[in-house]
């Protein structure tokens, strides 16, 4: 009886802050399980930025954003359409921060009559199941948010993929339960034979580690996102300032440093760092890498359409 | 005293149909003279696209929408915003087909407080004078519109610079003008020296060619775009359909083929013809561009970032 072994691919579209330039789109990241996606943010130009970066966007369940601002929301007027263009019928769920029936409005009335239904969600404070949206979702596939400290009203999100414990079938077999009995009792659900309840616990190894994938839209470091990033396999930051002299800069404005956001990725124990949001003045991250490298040795500047495939510890 | 010779510059900033692509942005052009410009149509990408072909919108005077569908407006909400981050003071026109104030309306109010003033204009049956709307234009500057038949309200941009007559120093001569007298006839004010009067007319020479040049934006082959093109320098022509064999499918979508296009090119009597507005079905312009040929010999593929300075005939 194995394990069905789920992989999550991420990747990051664009890397820039406030507007695109030709080299960067605007920040926005797509995780695509089972099948199924989520697009975090969406920009002008996201569409093109996830043609160029052979995603399909049509398996998308979930729109999440972190703000209202242009440079992250600008881009839906034209992948709603698009995606009634290219047939869509499924249903689609956009999520963000407070006031998102009004901050939508406009955006939707520019998308005008679409062929499949775009619902507003709310994302409850235990996180969203996501196959409540789409099936093929795992049942362990949740998204969670926390608050972020921006200029408006913001939050980042936690993809989180839950791993079940391993079944241990030499202990089944001791207990002498029926093989066809199994499979209840590896999704966690008791079971009663020749008179006999087992708890699935008795048959289950310990806890494992499942899969993190963070995105934060424009914040400073803040207890939010440090809660969100927590043992993340993967966060993606937002990173507007290379240079650490824009340290009040960046507070000002609601945005981090390069070295704030590998400090903040350090303190949550993050295994993965990518940089994103560069502000335009930044012409080449790679540039600055080594101020975040200071406090996180392996921070990675993102770059448009970098992938990676996350999967489970072996 | 030397004509001052007015060069037009206009670039093709894109050339997909209905959604952007990442080798094809949204069909727009922007046309450059003495220093501003005009941007015709905006669909999402069209500031990156701008970016792309090095061309700075800062110096826009005008939008001019052929009609509001997003592939032709999508662009305008992220536009709007970049301007103002990059220090726009200066106001800015939009001009469109009837119900503009009602089609913009959620696109200003996704834009959002700007640093400078946007001004919906109409443009009068004798075409805007676009020294109204900047001194820098020069005063023969003129923009029109005629309708087009697309699926909604839509039309069809022509652009033309008259050229004054040339100034005949001789004959100025011959009837003894002082030569501080010479600007005023040349600006066609008649001029009174030693109780003579003296009618530009006497010192010009015939009418000259000017320049024009004309931006379709979706729309069947019409009266109305045969007359604005009439005699153009330029045609920047929709050409949606490569096969002749799409012409119903075409006029069913209220779009031309390429043939089409070139057919009212030649019957309208263009110089040059740019295609422009290709379906995503269309993988090369160019395996098409005989069906194009066959009535406008001279018929080019318009490319993203194609460039063109348009001169008087000497």
């Amino acid at each position: 009886m194995n394990e069905v072994i789920i992989l999550l691919d991420v990747t990051l579209l664009g890397t820039a802050a406030l507007m695109p330039i030709p080299e960067r789109a605007l920040t926005a990241a797509v995780l695509a399980c089972a099948g199924r996606s989520i697009l975090f943010d969406c920009g002008e130009g996201t569409q093109t930025a996830a043609r160029k970066a052979g995603v399909s966007l049509m398996s998308a369940d979930l729109i999440a954003l972190t703000h209202y601002h242009g440079d992250h929301t600008f881009g839906l007027p034209g992948l709603l359409q698009t995606l009634g263009v290219q047939g869509r019928t499924e249903p689609l769920a956009i999520a963000g921060p407070a006031g998102i029936q009004q901050e939508l409005s406009p955006i939707l009335q520019l998308a005008g009559g679409l062929p499949y239904p775009v619902t507003l969600v709310d994302i409850p404070p235990q996180g969203l199941a996501l196959h409540t949206l789409h099936k093929a979702w795992p049942v362990e596939a949740r998204l969670a948010c926390y608050p972020t400290e921006h200029r408006v009203v913001s939050q980042c999100y936690a993809f989180t993929l839950s791993r079940p414990p391993a079944f241990l079938p030499e202990r089944a077999r001791a207990l002498g339960v029926p093989v066809q009995c199994w499979k209840n009792l590896q999704h966690g659900q008791p079971v009663v034979f020749e008179g006999r309840a087992v708890q699935p616990e008795e048959v289950l190894g310990p806890p494992r580690r499942g899969l993190k994938f963070v995105f934060s839209g424009d914040t400073v470091a803040c207890d939010g996102l440090k809660t969100a990033a927590q043992n993340a396999d993967l966060l993606i930051s937002e990173a507007t300032y290379g240079e650490n002299e824009q340290d009040q800069t960046a507070k000002e404005h609601g945005h981090m440093t390069f070295a704030h956001a590998a400090r903040l990725a350090s303190e949550a124990n993050v295994k993965r760092l990518w940089l994103a949001h560069y502000s335009q003045m930044i012409e080449n991250p790679e540039d600055y890498i080594e101020n975040a490298r200071q406090f996180f040795p392996d921070a990675v500047c993102g770059q448009d359409g970098m992938k990676i495939t996350l999967k489970y510890d072996s």
